[in-house]
């Protein structure tokens, strides 16, 4: 199988995430809980993994990683902790459901949401779509660091400034970057990143995190025990304590630090320089194809990700991945849990047939790809 | 070292959790997310430890099994999505902290809370508690199926029929006890019933799950994608998608449904007679040592579960505990994230040791703690 759907989920995992996650399932406690020596190891191992993932994010404070269950729930907490009714938000018009669908239930609580348009390549105005959305009311702009279906990256550093410019709070979600793309929270201020930990990150799925630059906290969703404090029945304010309630994903946070590990060790440049060669050979393969419809201009590396999605003409997307899968290569169809960046580039109805590969893709993979597709009529 | 913290979570893992664990890890896709083999692979998976769930647990729709990261996700998604301003819950005076720390946070929203007396040993008064706190805007019960400081067993058969007969939604949580106590919600009609899988279901940490009988469905605390009906900005209302939006835990899952065939192999009759025949023991020789301090009647079989806390006349819990792991056994002192228990046994400043067994436990473990135990002084 030549697996092409690393944006759902990497694959093969590197070996040493593997034994990171074996290891915790072999000897572990509860980390945080008891005083035993079995109970502190496993706390070490959860502090090792916050300590890696802030040194890799650029956060000074690791108790400012917050893990957590997926990046879904890591953007449910930044954005329901965050905006109160009344409050307006600004979102790209390539959003995931992650942050669509939650701010969906929140418009119903009296939360109102623009879209900005996103021009590919053209920074200026995309930026300039955000700031004419921008009004009194207006709280946060949320946005994704590059698109889960198009590989469009957006200029998060200007829209930071421009959010601070404006006193608004500025969250990314970096579900498809982290590993790939540089993002250092520390460096660029800002205010809150959500990640999955088992994309570009090569953690295990189960596994995300809301990073807090610590210049603004949201509410919790959830409270429950957390080891400390336990006196009291209010949650207690201590980072990481209030957002991580009941028992951690001790293996799954293992395995992360693993994959994190695994990423400093390749190199995050090595890693997109790899990557987007291969997308960039296969759009030259593709666009000399008159039945494949592509959707974006050529991807470079200043704007965008390694991902590509395309159509064949008259073809639906899932009977085309179909197909794929019949010759042994796995890719992702239909509308990648983001509707709205169909919409934005008229996909909607068709949906799109996606590429993403990982580090652990060859070109010869990317070859064989392309020759299955233009064998498919 | 003699691991007696399994209340906090069992260890060893059966190795047939681990091999799944490892498995899933090896050769994974996302779940219902793609079309090719992988992705159907790794979503059958999810739907084997969903049926596996059921099954155990008397539902008759796999689909009423709602994997989560913990038991404290389980209990806030329940208790948020039910309770609204201006309702009235009555809740166990033995609950965790996973339960009061979100009513606490409820309060402030106009939710009030009664706590319900429970008499150890005497289900009459302990129903009679409950039923004196229900006033006009009662809309639940909330309780422990037992206790996990104190191994008190309530009468939820009797709770949960009080509870219909008043017209109110019956919670269960049950922590401490799935997997060691027999649990049919089919049978018995408990409306919702929380757990966490790293317990006595011998799955990974960093998995739960609400199991809903199907009578009363809770609004979701989160929204995002769920691989199914991605068009729309509205999160599915189809079970269960509608609790479980973003990636899945596929490793911890997999290593769950090993568990509950684990514990359906050795069977819950045989496995709580073990451990409570080593509670029970461990009892009749503390009970003699005029230094150990204990808070509850002999344990027996209809009115505990398999866990004992004591103290040791003039020492610090967490002293206790200390000396106890110097000599090689685990064991978790303290307030258990659950000062009401403390507080309702008058062990709120003194905190308690606690001693929980697992399936692995040896009476000769047993023996030597209660060693040990006689020479602390």
């Amino acid at each position: 199988m030549i697996y092409l759907d690393n944006s759902a989920t990497t694959y093969p995992k590197p070996q040493k995430v593997s034994n990171a996650v074996s290891q915790t399932m072999r000897a572990s406690a509860n980390p945080g809980r008891s005083g035993h020596s079995m109970s502190l190891a496993a706390a070490k191992t959860i502090y090792d993994a916050r300590t890696t993932a802030a040194e890799f994010f650029g956060i000074g404070s690791p108790e400012n990683v917050i893990f957590m269950q997926n990046c879904t729930m890591a953007l449910n907490t930044a954005i329901k902790g965050i905006l109160k009714k009344g409050d307006h938000v600004v979102v790209s018009a390539l959003e995931h459901n992650a942050v669509m669908r939650p701010l969906k239930a929140l418009e119903e609580k009296g939360i109102s949401v623009t879209k900005a348009e996103v021009s590919a390549k053209d920074d200026d105005k995309t930026v300039d779509s955000f700031r004419k959305s921008i009004n009194a009311n207006t709280k946060a702009i949320i946005c994704t660091h590059a698109s889960n279906v198009w590989g469009i990256r957006l200029p998060i550093e200007r829209l930071c400034a421009l959010a601070h410019t404006y006193g608004l709070i500025f969250i990314v979600d970096a579900a498809q970057s982290a590993g790939v793309l540089p993002l250092n929270i520390g460096e660029m201020g800002y205010d809150i990143v959500c990640t999955a930990g088992h994309k570009g990150l090569y953690g295990p799925m189960g596994t995300g995190m809301m990073l807090l630059s610590g210049s603004v906290l949201p509410e919790e969703i959830m409270q429950g025990g957390t080891g400390s404090n336990s006196i009291s029945l209010t949650q207690p304010e201590e980072l990481p304590d209030r957002y991580e309630s009941g028992t951690a994903n001790l293996p799954g946070i293992a395995g992360l630090k693993a994959g994190i590990d695994f990423v400093r060790t390749r190199g995050i440049d090595n890693i997109f320089s790899h990557e987007l060669s291969l997308i960039t050979a296969l759009y030259k393969r593709l666009e000399k194809m008159s039945h494949v419809r592509l959707y974006t201009p050529m991807p470079e590396a200043s704007h965008f990700a390694p991902v590509l999605s395309f159509n064949i003409e008259g073809l639906d997307s899932e009977d085309c991945a179909a197909r794929l899968s019949k010759n042994g290569i796995a890719v992702r169809a239909g509308l990648h849990c983001s509707p709205s960046a169909h919409e934005a580039l008229g996909t909607l109805e068709t949906g799109a047939v996606r590429i993403s590969p990982s580090v652990f893709t060859r070109h010869s993979d990317i070859e064989r790809t392309a020759h299955i597709i233009s064998k498919i009529k």
